[in-house]
């Protein structure tokens, strides 16, 4: 336990000065520690039982869960986003994380002020509780694809929704399982022909007994990855068997159906759409920026406690972290999830500055945020679900226990790279934009935010890096450089390739591997920029500024060691260069090194939040482990019950 | 579902030779049909319902299937390692799976012909059942730091077994948790000094009620990753408190202590021991190729059953296995499940090598053949760990329902790449291996077995590659060569720069992420190289050898793909050869297409084994899935007991 002790004794850092960076400021900082303590100390929020819970038992936790944080809210009087912070801060999804992040934003954007009107304080007492079905058993990422229709019957002015296939069926949506009243229900609007895909608010169950409808069959879809992970959200499928909802039930603020059927397209103020794109994402980004500090701050923490060979000088055996292969693999991800954290606070920023774009009907920036959001959503929970794994394998065996946190972790963790755009299809549509980007430069369109560097294709494509020596790669420009050019080049040849083909959609097909690596190479640029850009801004606190430079270099030179491929191949590194790389990354990591624990520390996450016996502040891991085994109730009986007769 | 019906049609090899190819042979083929049929057909080793169980019913389960293992195998006739066939077939690790891999064997090989007369019997009867019990709660790799003590009390003619510390408790035995009778226990020896770890045999629980013996604590050390997974399994921890033992328990056959407490070393024969690492090894590696293996065959199958996207020439959806993205992504783990394969297969080979050089006191090939086992067990697990996850997201969010396999597949993996050595200590001693062979090289001594390339040293470093079109990169020997070169050249640098530190430790220690990046380098050539000795030999059956020859193809030039950085900056491959890997690659995967499920057909896996709905092989995905979704006992009722009162 005197390790952690000694570690903080020699941080060269203010701690808090930093938690606050972290946090975003002094108030969200402030606000964060009264609220986590709060969930900490709450017996409702314990957490450490879920791994020996049954599936329904998980379920039944979550509704009690989630029932808890309500009155918690109105108790504490906490606003709508104040009381998601506390829900994520019990670390646990329910169907109300669904209701309130799906089912009540879509009210808002879509329903008409009259249908808001009806629905929304149904809505948000929670008096109805709705869930999100739009994919379906067999239909996915291909919202057109979906085979849920809607047609309109005049004489009854009623919808009436049909699942005419098992394929169609609606799967997965969270909270429809066995909670959820309402649904909005995403289907084909049949009319005089068929209009495409719309949404539609359809109730499912009984408000009375909570019964299925008789025309809808509805059940879970079944036990998920992990043993608590998200099985305690009852994720669920839905059948409809010509079920009539009435024709106000089509949410009708981008388009309306007349009492005489007659389809009319509203001109909606895209602002307000487009707005709930880019906040989900930004929730995304966040996210992912806390899971991977959680990850680096149990394996950081355990790794200066646990001892393996060689001896330190009072001949024990070395604490794990003073290894270059554990430091190879845990500073990298510490140093990512800073990088997270500052591209995802700066998309708060970028968030308003675009609604005051789009307020004057300037909707220019559109494809690139688009573009840049979708890219950045991609690249973050790619990382982040590998890097939760490496952590738990940088533990050792004890990483593979529950009580080590990390495969919950990464079970409810993993979903995120599928959901909102599978990551593959994103980084695809991130490289055509790029390629169409760069094509369009040529019609003297100026690419715009963060494909602003593109212009600048010339110096780009022929000034090569000028690093000569180690010290070289601390200065920042010379790591920014590097990506930009490595971006450029990458698409440069690559447009040059799809130009080739006769037919531009086959060249994307074709070379869609190569889309998939320009879109990283320019999505890592922008990360690094923008926490680049932070280090430009003021930051209080002795040698915090310093810190985070160090943290900024290892996010920046690890990249160009592991995409050493693309730096030399499009000629803008020397082999030199790249070595001198390796050699000062390995020189930053022994200035890190004293820094470490304060620097997971800043994460600033409760021993409950954690949720591992490995990443206990204290350090006390052995009596832990052996605490949370004898909790096991296959430890009540030394004979276990049945031994005998199986 | 008729999908994979029409996919089959199309293939242009034969599968049944490729099946026993895959086997090893056609009388392996056979037995394993025969077995792998039995076991998918017997009530007893039904699985599909793991996910569902608690921890104390999966450990019931498994306790129920290894029961019945031991009377097929007495009923069947099986030989030992028939009845291990057997056990890996029914798909789930239980006590047995120790007590027959990890305590028969050591008694075989450390105990005097005199205790194995007394022990044998009892343990191959399973009079007693028996566990190994090594690692600790504070320690793991270093064996040389384990805490637990045996002192010999000469008076009483025993040993006295103690945990002197919390961080002494045995920790992850399987089998110890519940139900082994005894242990293999390593501990200091103390007699007039300490003489460092040796084995014992400890009786733990009585044979008569089964309950721990007075002097010993024991139990289960908790839930592991996964809803199944390795749950079966009773990891255990265990506790001495000065428990004695006959002195006669010391496994004596390396040393004997005498009756007056004198330590005795004996000169036994070493082919005995080291035979045992080669063939624990060589069954960790048919088992990657195995594990790797399913997961692609679930990806594969079901990448040709999900649609999404595009239209085909029937105006459907595209199959998602005609995306370049989703075969870039599956088509080089299906060539690699063929390469651990064969790789795994040579070993068998080495194997009889090994022992008649031994047999003859020939032990210069030992080094040597340690690193070589090593480094292939080390990069096969952590291969198939990353690619199981990676095919399970290729399946996109189906892949996260238990059903679909992959999340057990993940979970019951995954501690490959730590027991029996964890791969970065592995991987790191290899790198140590090559460095000290290549030095010694300088002192004459002539590289032996996988390091025999090393010798070649100056053509390796001094000639390029000569590839000059997309289609030299079909001429294995350039991608052999290339392979060579870049471990080489990696080598020589390495070399160097370690032999600029005074101490070489210091050196080793520093540089340890350049010797695991060599060792990767050297394994990879290995695996290659048996690949394309493969090749070599007759291989039967319309177009096997040419779809093999693909598939080896595939396999190294996604790694050179992959790891450009590495040839690029050796100097090896211009920029342009190594795009002309690409492309050519690329050309490869659509040859590849049309055989793909032929290619996961033979590896010949039982639905029953692989577990997977994804993966059946009639492809009738959807239907399944909501099949196993109503077998949820949470779909009981439509409102769920509990839900009104929480």
């Amino acid at each position: 336990m005197e390790d952690l002790t000694r570690e903080r004794a020699q941080t060269t850092f203010d701690v808090n000065a930093m938690k606050i960076i972290w946090a975003g400021g002094q108030e969200a900082f402030e606000f964060h520690n009264k609220l986590a303590s709060l969930v900490a100390h709450d017996p409702v929020f314990r957490k450490d039982n879920r791994p020996r819970m049954t599936h329904k038992e998980l379920f039944l936790g979550g509704i009690r869960k989630a029932a808890h944080c309500n009155e918690l809210a109105i108790e504490l009087g906490l606003t709508e986003a104040d009381a998601n912070t506390l829900r994520i801060l019990r670390d646990e999804k329910a169907y109300d994380t669904l209701h309130w992040n799906m089912f009540v934003p879509v009210l808002r954007t879509q329903a008409t002020p009259e249908q808001q009107k009806k629905w929304l304080p149904l809505a948000t007492s929670m008096a109805i509780i709705g869930c999100y079905a739009q994919t379906e058993l067999g239909h996915g990422s291909n919202v057109q694809g979906l085979e849920t229709t809607a047609t309109f019957d005049p004489y009854a002015d009623e919808f009436i929704l049909n699942s005419p296939t098992l394929s169609s069926t609606k799967w997965w949506p969270g909270g429809l399982g066995k909670v959820a009243t309402h649904a909005i229900v995403h289907a084909h609007l049949i009319l005089d022909k068929d209009y495409g895909v719309h949404a539609f608010i359809v109730q499912i169950r009984s408000l009375e007994d909570h019964k299925p409808l008789t025309t809808i069959t509805v059940g879970d879809i079944g036990q998920k990855f992990g043993n608590g992970g998200n099985n305690t959200v009852d994720n669920g499928f839905l059948r409809f068997n010509h079920t009539r909802i009435p024709r106000t039930n089509l949410l009708m603020r981008m388009a309306v159906v007349t009492r005489e059927g007659k389809y009319v397209y509203q001109d909606v103020p895209k602002q307000i759409l487009y707005g709930g794109m880019i906040a989900a994402r930004q929730t995304i980004l966040l996210e992912a920026s806390v899971e991977l500090s959680r990850a680096v701050t149990i394996a950081v923490r355990y790794s200066a406690v646990r001892r393996q060979f060689g001896f330190d000088n009072n001949n024990r055996e070395m604490q794990v972290l003073d290894y270059m292969t554990q430091q190879h693999k845990l500073f990298p991800l510490l140093a990512t999830a800073y990088a997270f954290r500052f591209v995802g606070q700066w998309m708060e920023t970028l968030y308003s500055e675009v609604m005051s774009q789009f307020e004057n009907n300037n909707f220019s920036a559109l494809a690139e945020i688009h573009a840049c959001t979708s890219g950045l959503k991609a690249i973050t929970t790619s990382v982040t679900a590998d890097a939760i794994e490496k952590c738990r394998k940088a533990c050792g065996g004890h990483g593979y226990l529950c009580s080590s946190g990390l495969p919950e972790l990464f079970a409810a963790y993993i979903p995120a790279c599928t959901y909102e755009g599978d990551n593959t299809i994103l980084f695809k549509q991130v490289g055509k934009f790029l390629v169409k980007t760069m094509l369009n430069m040529n019609r003297r369109l100026r690419p715009q935010g963060t494909t602003e560097y593109l212009a600048d294709i010339h110096l780009h494509t022929t000034k090569d890096c000028e690093v000569s020596k180690d010290d070289d790669w601390l200065n920042l420009d010379f790591v920014l450089d590097a990506f930009k050019a490595r971006a450029i080049r990458l698409l440069v040849t690559l447009s040059r390739h799809i130009q080739k083909f006769p037919n531009q959609d086959d060249g994307f097909e074709e070379l869609s591997i190569d889309l998939v690596n320009v879109a990283e190479a320019h999505c890592q640029l922008v990360v690094l920029s923008k926490f680049v850009d932070k280090l430009q801004t003021t930051i209080p606190g002795l040698n915090v500024k310093q810190q985070l430079h160090l943290l900024c270099n290892i996010y920046g030179l690890s990249l160009i060691c592991e995409h050493a491929g693309d730096f030399l191949a499009t000629g803008y590194l020397t082999r030199r260069q790249a070595n001198l790389a390796r050699s000062q990354l390995r020189r930053i990591f022994s200035h890190v090194r004293p820094n470490a624990i304060a620097l997971v520390d800043s994460f600033n996450h409760t021993d409950h939040y954690l949720g591992s016996v490995l990443g206990r502040y204290d350090g006390d891991v052995y009596t832990h482990l052996y605490m949370e085994a004898m909790k096991d109730p296959f430890n009540n009986a030394d004979v276990i019950d049945g031994y005998k007769t199986t």
